[in-house]
């Protein structure tokens, strides 16, 4: 058979069969409308989404291509792979076969009678040797910085988006509840973190966290117990943990666990590219009373957080009211880090990536909005003993939040 | 305790009792004298290496931070997160702690009495903005781009990275062979990757496969029966699987795998950072006919190439020679995908990434070269109905090959 008769055939039954979700035409319709908003301030009149999320984003599907969107007019998805699951994946009307990116020039030209004046990129990704080659393609027009224009418009989600990260949350759900039965003495961080991937996976989670950077990677999860939990390494992070090696120095490690120290999980899941991030405590046997103490303070911190969490809440002073809630319960050289290290936030905007605005951090003093989503998490962290902490994830409603992942606050102890 | 006291005391022996191994100064300065020549060739005076497979091939650590390599002189690392740790990993004599990058410029003047003339940055991974960032910097510095002299350098494995996959291959070796026994029927593919996957982890499997790329990903695994075999999705490979979302769309997806059908399992594994590929076929009682046909077609183009495996042979003439063989063989509309969608390379380098030199591909006219690592992965598929194949990584000897993923070519039949 035809690849493509099959695929035109078959594809939309079995893949609904097994639960893929597409995104709705008016919410691409939605989203598009303050995209081009923000093209017109910036005098954008073409902008080439090419990141992976921001392409998905945009066009509700990840087939490799290019998406390009006019100020005015239709946008136009050029597939290179595959075409024909990219027209059944993406509500999009227009969606064109594409060979090489060279050809883009000559294919807008055509749709649209001209090439942009005004051309964006993604410059927060976009590698040098990319941005050159775009440059000669479109020689006639002025490459312009789009990077913001895509964070911002992202920052503020759907109740569809919100839906994906509750569910991605379930799975969470089920991961911490079935994952504890299996936590024995002398196991390895590692083998415990595998076989909490494997529930994960069971339940349709995507393995992949994905990040926005050159050199932050997509990963899904730290086990780190006793004195690990008191290692920070390369991630900014309270903690990183020993890893498996100097290639991969965070997260668990071939570390046996042993009874009564602190097992630090931070476990995210993924649904339809829709993250969902928590940390919880686990223990063989009670924790030493000291490292209790500590963990009632991060889940006092992470209250008071919720709290104050609404829209109009500044980012910058909810990070520095905890800050002080935490030298106040006698934490300031432990509180998210060990003096030194010591990182700046206690949030992180989260959606289809772990680095989405908003941050609740030093230096990012600016309003919360109804529609953000962001992961909440006071850690503690003492080395040579271990870390404790806690982590939900939660959206801002119209008169305060909603937490996304549903599982109970408790420490885990078997 | 201190943080920096507790990682100078204990890192050392912790590390080393969980299996940690380091790169030795003399693989270090070997590397490092390969990397002067092709600077001297490029006139680059100055090379700042950022991204991270490359700044840990040349540093031993991947703890965050920039490695500047001048043309005359010892390198200097300068670490953000974590100094202390880095300081250890690293055999380099020259560590210092580094605030931000925006210090670069005077801790070059300062070590070297000059900022370089000209300066060698990764224009393949670099993203724009830190391009513009980076020549604000260091404005009187002409900025080249540096990514093909660490790209060549890096395809030339010596025996410790070797022996690195090699390790990575026996792990390998034990997904496939303890994992066979988890597979039933009913069971969904992913759930089965999930299984392997935490098997794996057992080992010390690193979990993520680096890829050099904007848009292509980390990821482990592959799981596909029977029709899934037969989905080419976004990925260049013969296939991709219908994965478990729009965002998610290649690999295992929540389809319960059946008796008699093809279930294709391609699974790299990772140690230390390096990588060994490969894939075998499993089925719940007997595939039929065809398939077998069409598999043993593939093991005879896989031991054709290895035949042909020495110092000197064009890789572009090896993926030639396999597309006339699987056509003598009657495989011209299914080897390497379905007609118009066939991909055009047999092999691809490995080492710390997936997608490293060399490529036995169309348009890859050079020759293998002692010390090169690749897989070879011939593959047939059939839309409708699946996919079969067989993958091996291996090493180019003096006087041919040695493989890297030492488990038998069989297929698993449950």
């Amino acid at each position: 058979m035809e690849h493509g008769d099959w695929i035109r055939k078959e594809f939309k039954r079995l893949s609904a069969s097994l639960g893929f979700r597409y995104t709705p035409r008016g919410e691409i319709e939605g989203r598009l409308v303050r995209v081009k908003k923000a093209m017109e301030k910036k005098d954008i009149e073409g902008l080439l989404v090419l990141q992976k999320m921001n392409y998905y984003y945009l066009s509700g599907t990840t087939q490799d291509g290019a998406l390009f969107l006019p100020l005015e007019g239709k946008p136009l998805l050029a597939v290179k792979r595959e075409f024909e699951r990219a027209r059944l994946e993406s509500p999009l009307e227009d969606v064109v076969p594409l060979k090489s990116s060279r050809e883009l020039p000559a294919l807008i030209q055509n749709y649209f009678g001209k090439v942009p004046r005004t051309l964006g990129l993604e410059f927060d990704v976009l590698p040098v040797k990319d941005y050159f080659r775009y440059q000669a393609l479109f020689q006639s027009s002025i490459l312009r910085d789009a990077s913001s224009i895509l964070t911002d418009t992202r920052k503020i989600k759907s109740s569809f988006e919100i839906d994906l990260i509750k569910e991605a949350g379930k799975i969470g759900q089920k991961v911490y509840q079935e994952g504890r039965h299996f936590l024995k003495e002398g196991m390895t961080e590692i083998e415990f973190g595998g076989f909490l991937e494997s529930i994960a996976k069971t339940y349709g989670h995507e393995g992949l966290l994905r990040v926005k950077s050159l050199n932050y990677e997509a990963y899904t999860w730290h086990v780190l117990s006793g004195p690990n939990g008191g290692i920070v390494s390369q991630s900014d992070s309270p903690m990183g943990g020993l890893g498996l090696s100097p290639a991969f120095p965070v997260g668990a490690s071939l570390r046996q666990m042993k009874p009564h120290e602190p097992i630090l999980v931070d476990f995210g899941t993924c649904y339809h590219g829709y993250q969902a991030d928590e940390t919880r405590m686990f223990s063989i046997g009670k924790m030493e009373h000291k490292l209790i103490e500590a963990y009632k303070a991060c889940r006092e911190i992470h209250d008071a957080v919720l709290d104050h969490t609404r829209p109009g809440a500044d980012c910058e002073a909810l990070y520095s009211m905890t800050v002080q809630w935490a030298e106040k319960l006698g934490y300031k050289g432990s509180y998210l880090g060990p003096p030194g290290l010591q990182t700046r936030f206690i949030g992180h905007g989260i959606g289809l990536e772990l680095n989405e605005f908003p941050f609740l951090a030093q230096g990012q003093s600016y309003p919360l909005e109804e529609g953000m989503t962001f992961a909440v998490e006071p850690k503690i962290v003492f080395p040579g003993k271990g870390s404790v902490g806690l982590e939900n994830t939660v959206a801002v409603t119209q008169n305060g939040y909603e937490i996304l992942t549903p599982l109970a606050v408790e420490i885990f102890e078997v």
